[in-house]
Formats: C-alpha cells, structure tokens, sequence
C-alpha cells in the first residue's frame, strides 16, 4: 500500500491513480492505531490532490555513517572523523516539506548546501529495548529523504561534536513522496537509489550497501525508545556535492531541482527557492556562526 | 504562573498548595492558545494530585557548552573538543520524565550514569529568524532540566562528531517540577543553580554564568524554527561526575536521590531506579557499542 498526506492534511491510500481517503487524523494516527483504520468513501483522482509530507514523526531519528562509500569518500576531503557503528541524531520535525515543496535557500547562513539521498524506515508500533530479530516486527513501511545539509556549518558543528543545526535549518528535511507499506518492499536490502540534480546524476548506489542492516539499525537504537510513526534513516551514499573536485561547481542554488529516487519506494522531487521567494523580509543578517 | 501537568495528563495551574484546573488538554495546547484557556471550575489540593512532566514540547532543543566553568573543567580531563557558541542537538522527547518519576539505571549499556543540571526555557509561540531584541517575546517560561548522561557512550560519539544516544536513552530526560511563566523571574541571569546527590552538593553556579544570554540562545537558534511549547536549553554548570578526581564514586547508581534546583524556578527530585525494578525482562546483552 502506498499511503498519502494530502491537500490540508488528509489521509488516503492509493489505487493506480486514485485517492482512496481514509478516516484519521494522520498518519502517525493511522499507525497508532495499528492501521485499523476505515475508509470515509471520497475517492479522488492524484492529479487533482496536492501531495504533502507523507508523515511527520514524533522522532526522527536521523543516522549517518552506514555507508562505506560515502565514509571513504569524505576521508578524501578531510572529513576525518573515525565513523562508528551507529551513529545517531535527532531531525528537526519543523523542518520537514513534502514532494513539490521548496528548500528555501538560507542566504546569510550558508554558502554549501549539499544533498543526501536516503531510505527512511517507518516505525509502526511504540517499544524499547529489543534487538534485530524482532525489529522487522517494528517496520511499517519506508519512504525517501533527502538530507539537506549546509556542509559549512557542519563542518564548524563537528568541531564541537556535534551536527545537527547544519541539517535542521527551516525547510531542510524533504520527504516523500509516500510511504510504502513494507509488505511491497519484498527485500529492502536490495533497492537502487539514485538522486540527479537537474536531471544529472549525481548519487548513484543501493541498499545493499548499507554497513549495519535495517533490522540492526532500528535494534541498535531502540533503547531510546520508539513511538507509532517515528522515522529511522540509514544513511547515505556516495556522490554528495561536498566530495566533488570543485564543490562550489556542484553545491546547490536557487532554481536547481532535486530528484531523489529509490526503486520501490517513489521519487521525491524539491525544487531549491531563493530566499526571495519564501520570504517578504530580507535574509538574516545576524551573527549566527561567525 | 506555575503551570502543571497532573495526574493522567490534567492541567492546572498552582494558587499556593492549590491546583486550580485548566479546560485543556495539555500546557502545549496552552501555548498554542496563546495562554487563552479557562478554567474547569476543579480546585485540588497540591498533595492530592502526582505531578507529571510540566510538558511533552514537538522538540527540545538541547545546547550545551554555554558555561565557561564547565567546558574548562572538561578539558582538564580530556574532553577535548573545541567548544563553539551555539552547540545544539535535539533531546529524545520520549525520554522525558517528571518529578520524582524513577531514571532506570540502564544496565549492560554504561558504567558511568552521569548529572547536568540546566535551565530549561519554555517558547510560547511559533516562529523563525529572529535575533536577540525580538526573543524576549518568545519566551514564555523556565522549567529545571536534569541531563542524564552516559558519559562512556558520550565519548564514543564524540568521535564521530555527535552526542545523543548517550543523552537520549530512556528515561534520561526529568523535567519539572512546573513551568514558572517568564513575568514570575524578574531577571532569569541571575538564578542561583545546586544540584545534590543523597544531599550531597554537586554543582553550584548561577545563570549569571552564562556565555550566550538567554535571548541570544533563543534567537541563534530559531533559523531552525520554534513550535509554542518547544524547550531550548541553556547548557550546565561545573562540578558533573566525569570532571571529578575518581569519577566512579561520583557517577549515579541504582538507589541515588538527585535534586535539581533552580532559584525561583523550583526544586526537580528523581530517583535512580534499579533496571529490575522497572522491566519484566533482563537488562539488554546485545552488542550496542561494542
């Protein structure tokens, strides 16, 4: 099944190209709920819905370090921290827009911002404590992300120990474009991800890449406690802006569009607004990290 | 105002020793309403009613390093990272307690349970880029904030450039015992700070500590966006358990009363419970940083 955010906030699920509505709340409702959840009879074509965001969490629960490739290339560049198992860190729920929305461009605040496709787990049911072989019982579904992430001030955050503002500035959390089920996903250690920026290809790689498998992620970080909805990411691959030989040729500007793919899952498509457009006040000109 | 969350999730707000109730459904709902909500017409003595977490926020912005005596006192003992302005993560907002509610001594994933006492601040409307002058009208209130901590996992973490996990664990976020709105603390940098284990004076300090003021912490951070009922802390005072000559008789064990005081702001009790005493099940024995 593949379940839908739309319009205002309402909820579907799709058949081929119709809007099957459901009668919750949300998403997160729906999962709270143990997906016992009714039908409240409007169908509408998909072209005539907006979608939204497919969920937003309680927890986001934003990982990094699980690909190798992507770990290898950042050593290149002097991005030198040791990557253990498991890294792990909480996304700004504020920050998430849906397919079709805009990243705002952060003028002020960053002159480096970079992409990250990723495969984002859909935690279905609350619970702690448990390790990998009951944490497929925990997967309802997955969905894209694209981690947007200002690298300059990353890497001033990692100085200190830390990176999270770099990646939860107001806009920088595109998911989408809905959530499927994992019943479709017959194995989601064996899915192609490809994100292009106009139309380039940019990151190409697939799940089985991943260092700590699915099941082993949502395990290792369990002892913090999960609720119905949460999302879990997995990490990037390779190809991020931030590795290229000239950067600044690849770093993303107002007008770029993004295409963030993984086969089975959807494509996730943002297109990067100038400050001007999202705003009628002129950018921050404050000293935030200066 | 003090404001509190009682019982099943009741809200009040406390006349001396009686808690006068409130027709909403959470004091997050409070903020939202812009503080517009009436009474239920209930009035229950203090001592009848269990006081729970003050407020469940959609994010808790955790900062640290915001105090120069703890960051010296760290890096005598070789915590080694540069401290910039304006570190932040976000806290797992399921890990949140309330006072006297029990922080499970997580056994088998650290030896070294640490304390943090903070200065809570309560955002009492939504809203994004703004600087210092503008933050005052954010501020809604002060809550106490004890941020347990494992200082083992921390370390880890602190090698890949992140702290989380080890701030993030179950039960690892007490908060309370109310939220004292903002007109009750006629100067919130001049707040007299002492934590105590088993009544033994750990940390003392005063928010006149502080590097960042309260409003430039408040305004740094909104590029990423505030919700009404968000959390941003202010970082910690000298004297934690890891900073201390033999650290092992510092660090927290089953059994330990850790009182959190913040002068007008109030006094947060918790107890460490044993694991057995709040699981069914035995400690976990999986291979999380390992």
């Amino acid at each position: 099944m593949r379940l839908v955010t739309f319009d205002a906030g309402r909820v579907g699920r799709l058949e081929d190209d119709t809007v099957v509505e459901l009668a919750c709340s949300s998403t997160r409702e729906y999962f709270e709920r143990g997906g016992d959840v009714g039908e409240t009879g409007e169908r509408l074509p998909l072209a005539s819905v907006r979608l939204r965001a497919p969920i937003v969490p309680k927890k986001f629960f934003h990982t990094a370090g699980n690909f190798a490739v992507h770990h290898e290339e950042l050593q290149k560049v002097n991005w030198s921290h040791p990557v253990h198992k498991g890294i792990v860190f909480f996304q700004n729920v504020d920050a998430i827009i849906g397919p079709d929305d805009a990243v705002v461009y952060p003028e002020g605040l960053t002159r480096e911002l970079d992409y990250e496709l990723e495969l984002a787990v859909v935690i279905g049911r609350s619970g702690r404590w448990f390790g990998p072989d009951e944490a497929p019982g925990y997967i309802a579904g997955y969905t894209v992300f694209n981690d947007i992430t200002a690298r300059d001030i990353q890497r001033r955050e990692m100085q200190s120990g830390v990176f999270s503002f770099s990646k939860g500035i107001d806009t920088f959390c595109p998911i989408g474009p809905w959530i499927v089920t994992a019943d479709e996903i017959p194995d989601p250690q064996r899915l192609a991800m490809q994100l292009r920026v106009n139309g380039e290809v940019r990151q190409s790689g697939n799940t089985d890449q991943m260092v700590l498998t699915i099941p082993q992620l949502v395990a290792f970080h369990s002892p913090q406690g999960y609720s119905a909805g949460d999302i879990i990411t997995t990490g990037t691959i390779s190809g991020v802006a931030a590795v290229q030989p000239d950067p600044f040729a690849f770093y993303l500007k107002p007008g770029d569009v993004v295409e963030a793919e993984i086969e089975g899952v959807g494509l996730l498509r943002n297109r990067v607004a100038a400050w001007a457009e999202a705003h009628d006040t002129p950018p921050y000109t404050g000293s935030l990290y200066t």
